[in-house]
């Protein structure tokens, strides 16, 4: 039988969840939407598909120790930590000389930690259509989110409908990439809802191990020696320093760009599972449950004449004066209000306060 | 030369300040604009026209000790304790026994603790003016307050702007009380701005001890009677247990209504001293500096396109983006958000707190 390995990436240091995430507790480690962080659920989505022994989690030092906390079920020397931030490709690559340690014909899944999903039952069946594709062939698959708005914070991939003839998974949902597109802008983003054969770009992939690595040698082969380089002194004693140095001098790039967009046999499986990147506190917004005058409250909260709002104050009362499409992020030491439709502007924050250095609130 | 007392009703429980002002902190104990508590600059501004050991402060149980300490130059024996709170008559009958102890011909000053005076130097003339009319007559004078706009918190006081001719202190600028005036509606409030003959009641009163308390026996029998009952316990054993008894049987009401409308020789003395009575946040927001975008900020605030909000939160830092007319306050242990316009209702959020039995907030 065929062994399934997932690597789950979860260095991410996201500021656009500012106050609640923290360069400790970014928002994969958080509970976000209903119970378990997002993490912890990234990984339960995966019951029934991989063992635990077979995921691996790639993370940084900052927040490992809290990662290995949430995560119990998964053993110490399957946490992966990257010395520093280098974009997905060398992410990946680093996963994968982990993945071909446990077997050189797994498949490896790779899926980001923080999105969420709302059709679990779906998604597993996506993701097997998709292990069993890259089990039987060459194919790099990634999951594309069937667009619901003209988002223009994603990146798109496109199809070609009707390619039955030259594609052999056709019949399971699977779909030749046609292009990858970098994110639209407004116009360019209805143009790709409209033609439908547009999908967004998830971030999950699903290949065998052995086909992305002779890619990844293919199309980035300064990578691929780094990579070979620190695989050789893995169980060693020069593995530390050998990893710091030779991370460190890795160029960051992206899987897509650097992979993605020139392998030759490079699928799409599209997916309509409720996915969500919760991008910002307006996307939390959105998907959040909400009362009869729209609001949506984690915490106790007193309103009058308060509608469309999110308020999350767990740690504190709040009472509510005649407001209406605000943001109230209310933590032990910082205190976001912000205008609905304007958090994206939650990084600017974060900058502002790297750059008055009050690490303190980072 | 006179005898001049001062007595600062600081009893009050202001909720409309909430959740900066609790019972055991209201109004008056709180520094709300610039420096000292509004109780300790109500002390200050007597300064020249009132010794210390003249000042009389009438408070209650829960809030003696802070205000014990806010004051450390006010003598012990100079705090009278109200059992219970009962309206402004009683309090100042209580208060007047105490000053004809120190001397029974003395003028006594009325002032509430918690206003703000701006133009110190005018207030202290007109309050000259008034201890000379008092000593030199048996007036009940009440300090009028020039309206700025049709207010409809207040009560008014109007007068005849041609009684030369029956006043004996015209010259002074005292005018004979032609009538009280309950808070009036928005139209009758217009009427009295554009009139000119009427003044806001202020509650600061002056007049000579004797004239007063000669005024509560006429006016209101049964409160100087039972005032009778508790003098004669004073400096005895019986002392405590007589006016927590009697007290508790006074019924409440105003010197406005008990005395003031009832007694002969009512005058008012109006005054143009920037005087607030802080009534609500949405007075702080209007009273406070601000910067060029209209905010009033106490604390660490970074803003993105905020404008004309005013955001107290000394101990936690507040990013603010996209917001406008919002009063955010921030506390120890709740925070407020109230559209401007809107304060008044605070006092609703105080009220649902006391029925839910929320005391710790209160």
């Amino acid at each position: 039988m065929v062994r399934v390995c997932a690597v789950i990436m979860a260095g991410g240091v996201g500021t656009r969840f500012w106050p609640r995430s923290r360069e400790k507790f970014p928002k994969h480690l958080l509970e976000v939407i209903g119970k378990g962080t997002m993490l912890q659920n990234t990984v339960k989505r995966l019951e029934g598909i991989v063992r635990d022994e077979d995921i691996f989690i790639v993370t940084n030092r900052t927040q490992k120790a809290q990662l290995a906390k949430q995560l119990p079920q998964i053993a110490d020397e399957n946490l992966i930590v990257e010395p520093v931030v280098r974009n997905t490709a060398p992410c990946i690559a680093l996963a994968a000389y982990h993945v071909r340690r446990v077997d050189p014909n797994a498949v490896m899944i790779v899926l980001p930690a923080d999105h969420l999903i709302q059709d679990v039952d779906e998604f597993k069946r996506i993701l097997r259509v998709a292990v069993q594709t890259a089990q039987e062939s060459d194919a790099l698959l990634t999951i594309g989110i069937k667009p619901t708005h003209p988002e223009t914070g994603y990146g798109y991939i496109q199809i070609n409908p009707d390619d039955g003839p030259q594609n052999p998974f056709f019949s399971r949902g699977v779909f030749k990439v046609k292009a990858f597109a970098e994110k639209p802008n407004p116009q360019t983003a209805e143009r790709f809802l409209a033609s439908g054969d547009f999908f967004w770009n998830s971030g999950m992939f699903v290949w065998r191990v052995d086909v992305i690595l002779a890619q990844l040698r293919k199309c980035l082969p300064d990578l691929a020696d780094a990579l070979e380089r620190i695989n050789g002194a893995m169980g060693t004693s020069q593995y530390q320093q050998t990893l710091d140095l030779t991370y460190g001098m890795i160029r960051g790039i992206s899987i897509d760009y650097g992979v993605m967009e020139k392998a030759p046999t490079v699928y799409v499986i599209p997916g309509t599972f409720g996915w969500n990147d919760l991008g910002s506190w307006d996307e939390v917004a959105r998907i959040s449950g909400k009362d009869d005058r729209g609001n949506s409250i984690t915490g106790s909260v007193v309103q009058i004449d308060t509608q469309n709002c999110l308020i999350y104050s767990p740690g504190k009362l709040v009472a509510a004066i005649g407001i209406e499409d605000l943001i109230v992020v209310n933590t032990e030491d910082a205190l976001l209000i912000c205008r609905k439709g304007r958090s994206q502007e939650v990084k600017e924050i974060s900058d502002y306060l790297k750059r008055k250095q009050m690490t303190e609130f980072l």
